[in-house]
């Protein structure tokens, strides 16, 4: 049974949109794609996995890091276009930056600044 | 100044995605587009102005149904190609069909299942 993937309307490229939400804080952590194989398999393993668009191959998310994203929720909007997943984020961080969440830099004063801490460092974290 | 502006990586067609948030709740309200002109006129007057891929046109979220965004902060990505917002959904409805959010339908035992109520008919919101 696969009619809930036919339900998703997948761009000219085969893809969908999916934003990452962390199920404890409610902060949006990062922002990615999913093919239909992607999305079917975060279904079946229970953790994101996403479409890599600039490597062109499936991006088991934490297959390097650990930072594996535990889902604990999927939601699909009104248009069918866009996924969004409530996810336990293991080890705190999403971003390869080493920060907890991509979305680190905030519009100020006609400037994005960086807003949030380096929680480790990238070298560490892809060792 | 719009070096801010300068800083985004547009898509091939000039656009990036845009997700919004309730800033209280913090709820994932929508996802949407932004070209250059909309995130611009959204910073300058702090409510979210989006494109619309389906229409070709500006489009200032609440125009019809009065259900206006007003921004509290705007973030941006690691890879400088997403943009949050932090919104203060007027009305508290930014979906078409009347609900909080367009993210109301959830997946469960393998299906897309409806889980967030109508709270006004959009025939009236659209009035």
């Amino acid at each position: 049974m696969s009619d809930w993937l036919d339900e998703i309307k997948w761009d000219a490229d085969g893809l969908v949109p999916a934003i990452a939400q962390d199920a404890g804080s409610g902060r949006v952590l990062m922002f990615a794609w999913m093919n239909r194989e992607s999305l079917r398999l975060s279904a079946e393993e229970g953790r994101a996995v996403y479409w890599s668009r600039s490597r062109g191959k499936l991006w088991r998310k934490g297959e390097e890091s650990g930072h594996v994203q535990r889902i604990k929720e999927m939601r699909l909007d009104c248009d069918a276009d866009v996924v969004l997943l409530s996810i336990e984020q293991v080890g705190g961080i999403a971003c390869h930056t080493g920060r907890e969440s991509c979305f680190y830099r905030r519009f100020e004063d006609g400037r994005w600044i960086e807003a949030d801490a380096v929680l480790k460092n990238p070298d560490e974290i892809y060792a």
